[in-house]
């Protein structure tokens, strides 16, 4: 495999939200993950799990020309990054990773809280978040706790 | 955008480990991910986090059949379950997820430590890891609890 060799794959689902615009950002809206039919069985136990990272495919910013740094959030008062030292959306494979509390699980649809992708959104993939996703005594750069306002780890 | 559309990408990069088999799975072992050149600019900042995301493309996996259900580990005293309430890597779209440390950055190579992916692997993303990918109080099911020996979160 090369870097040119190209990888395909299909959606496992889509998003279903009725948010729009910044309203997606917002961590404690409910939207829901439909998933194709063929799948539900792969679905099975996914309920003893309260939380689920969600994999999703931007594809807006896949049509998009991207750079290769920016400042986090637009702010011109914060350094100029790389895309690999950000969470931006405006990445080479514009791949969405959220995690996400999950409400509940009925037939092929999950409804999940704090999902940020807008509604026909995509989705590659659906993980159980557990303890070894969690990074004991993790360091963040300064610009990233001004920003956030947020230390906790 | 419908479930049979197809999404293409290039990986970023290409995983270089020497270990092989089971050794992968070692979580102190450490591997390199050598970067497509034109992207070096795209890591600027990333040393400021001591812990990444690294998703890469399962191409073994990708061509080999699989299942919706498995027992973890392939264990038969665990329950079957879906692979979205698992980890494996028999995934329909077999992106692996994992959390690693970042030891150095020089030119277009990062060296990991915990990446559990074989030699050649493609890359397709790197996040940086920071507090909102953590899920406070997050519940784990009994079956993970009792293979992992592990409960604290």
């Amino acid at each position: 495999m090369s870097f040119q060799e190209q990888i395909c794959l299909n959606p496992i689902g889509l998003v279903r939200t009725d948010a729009s615009g910044k309203e997606v950002k917002d961590k404690t809206r409910i939207s829901k993950i439909v998933l194709n039919e063929g799948l539900i069985e792969a679905l099975d136990g996914i309920e003893g799990f309260s939380h689920v990272f969600v994999l999703f495919w931007l594809n807006e910013v896949a049509k998009q020309p991207r750079s290769l740094k920016y400042h986090p959030r637009g702010r011109m008062d914060m350094p100029l990054l790389g895309v690999f030292a950000l969470r931006t959306n405006m990445r080479p494979n514009p791949i969405g990773l959220t995690l996400v509390e999950l409400l509940k699980v009925e037939g092929n649809t999950l409804t999940v809280r704090g999902l940020d992708a807008y509604d026909g959104t995509p989705v590659l993939d659906i993980k159980p978040f557990d303890s070894w996703d969690i990074a004991d005594n993790a360091r963040l750069p300064d610009w990233w706790i001004k920003l956030n306002k947020r230390i906790e780890l």
